[in-house]
């Protein structure tokens, strides 16, 4: 598969390190530097290269990785990701990361579908800390994870859940992309269970039926 | 322990026959009829019986399992709740069930500690379906799910968090009582994938780290 990282911070340099190691091209943009984009691009090895957002924009699956304050930007940009499989993992916080800007009536990922309506948007690895991506593929538990995604693109969705595969989790539909307005917050919960418990941020969640 | 239950219905009922099989003084108030109360302390056993609201609310600890669109009128028969542990699991939905009316800002949680600021408020129990609490105690799985909870009172969340062991769940502490904001949301998540997942609602959840 052929994907491009917008945004190449914590959550976009972890996954598309992950997807190059399992043999898809990677194009990773839109960085602080073309600097740390040579360097990721040579980390990840395979497949894996820097590019220009525009180049990244154009590969069939798309990560959207930036801190909400650059959704206007990158987007600016990417031009209008038209058919592209949109992937979008980024939460749509204030500036001071305290508080969402948007919830209850509509999501980040919803807003993103507007502003992008031919892009086929699926919300999508933004429920758990990006601390516990590497670590869980070092420990291949036999008993995966789950991660949540949601989204009206069937095909998009089947598209998805093999990437969330990849990244060694075990795909769980929420349903359509207004979900993503209950997952959200979730993150928000994560967050505070990954960074404010005293434990390690090393989290994930499994989803059991009794 | 003292337990009332406000609110006999699914998670009250369910609850509350739990929290008596494991030895504890339950109060069963506030159905529909004094003889569904009645049958329920019967089935319930051990030192469960019925009682009117007031007499629930004047338990240690008091169990608020309403419709949120009951919440006004049974708060108005509990009197101030002064220094009782309430643990609510009444979601803020309105009458149609579809939406909730209080989210982002605030929570249900944090506005029933508005309403009755001398009670010591804790969320708990409303983040799994209430299909799952007798099937767990069947189960005894050797890796409990987790339960979150929130409140802003050590005491009351010790209370509480010895009652979610006893209903089978590893507690989780969620933090303050506005975590509640992310977790009634995380409670429609979770109701998406018990009801409308076409599998099975006899879910639970559980936080791994690697």
């Amino acid at each position: 598969m052929h994907i491009g990282i917008l945004g190449s911070g914590l959550m976009g340099a972890k996954l598309g390190t992950i997807f190059a190691g399992k043999g898809h091209d990677v194009v990773f943009s839109y960085a602080r530097t073309r600097g740390k984009l040579d360097r990721l691009a040579r980390q990840a090895g395979g497949n894996a290269r820097a590019g220009t957002v525009a180049e990244a924009a154009h590969q069939e699956v798309v990560l959207l990785a930036v801190h909400w304050s650059r959704l206007g930007d990158v987007l600016r940009l990417a031009g209008d990701l038209a058919g592209r499989v949109v992937i979008t993992c980024s939460l749509p916080m204030n500036r001071g990361d305290s508080k969402l800007v948007i919830a209850r009536t509509s999501s980040g990922a919803e807003a993103l579908q507007k502003k992008r309506p031919k892009a086929r948007v699926v919300s999508a690895f933004g429920t758990v800390p990006s601390e516990v991506f590497f670590p869980l593929q070092r420990a291949r538990p036999k008993n995966r994870p789950s991660l949540l995604y949601c989204g009206d693109d069937a095909r998009a969705k089947k598209t998805t859940a093999g990437l969330i595969a990849d990244a060694g989790f075990d795909p769980v539909d929420a349903g359509p992309l207004e979900m993503a307005r209950y997952m959200e917050p979730y993150t928000l919960l994560i967050a505070q269970l990954a960074y404010e418990s005293g434990k390690s941020a090393k989290l994930a969640y499994r989803f059991e039926r009794y």
